[in-house]
């Protein structure tokens, strides 16, 4: 076997070893892309509750009479309904408090369907609300947006 | 024209016409086959539960160390930790009580993934807990199995 033919079968090898390599950090690279996005929609999220700002809050959920809220036992369901409630129990600054996100996870269930945990926090004059959501986003033409919330929190 | 290029032509037309409301039949049927195989998992556990057996109830959710369940502010990841949460809070008959599921809704996301929201309800001597719950199923190899739980609650 001479050492060129030798050189070309690792060289081949190396290619195939490559491959699937190559294919996951492509797959990745589009994942963290996508969880990316999703990040920047909570952290923009936040940043409109921190400033008073229940409608650019809500931009974040799908404007679909299919948007669904649910906390306790209750269930809202449509984007209007949606910001109703929260204009209701947030209606004012001092109600609305510093919100913070923390222990978000993503996990991509579909090029157009991730699922996000995590935990929020409101920090507020005479008390701290906080709690746990689990939220499904899917890809829509307007981009990610929140088609489901389950909320669940405790008053401490 | 004669009369019989005239049927040829009505028969493609016609043809052609069934085509989409064949796919659409055949893509709700393989739909509707796969919610009724996730509603059936839940009767299986909703039954598990009301014979007392929270190992059976316990199967329908994903055997994985991945697999979380949320309330209130907690959060319990992996199976067996789960169903050490079960066993600790519902450690008699008494407290299991007489389960009930209703207003059950199952969303496909993909051909794996799907999302069930429902309420639960808890007959027991003194109390009737219950609340909502927003359940995340993955298909594999043993079935469709639950991979996220989150379960709110309310006392009356």
């Amino acid at each position: 076997m001479s050492s060129a033919y030798l050189c070309c079968a690792a060289i081949l090898l190396g290619l195939i070893a490559l491959v699937p390599n190559r294919a996951q950090t492509v797959a990745s690279r589009k994942d963290a892309k996508m969880v990316a996005a999703i990040v920047a929609v909570l952290d923009a999220q936040r940043e409109a509750w921190n400033r008073g700002d229940i409608e650019g809050y809500m931009n974040d959920y799908s404007r679909s009479d299919k948007t669904v809220f649910i906390s306790g036992d209750n269930l809202t369901r449509g984007w209007q309904l949606v910001l109703d409630r929260y204009k209701k129990n947030y209606n004012s600054r001092d109600k609305m408090g510093k919100l913070t996100f923390s222990q978000l996870e993503t996990t991509l269930l579909t090029n157009d369907a991730a699922m996000v945990m995590g935990r929020w926090h409101l920090l507020r004059a005479n008390d701290e609300p906080h709690g746990r959501f689990t939220l499904v986003f899917r890809k829509t033409k307007q981009g990610w947006k929140i088609v489901h919330d389950h909320t669940s929190s405790v008053q401490e």
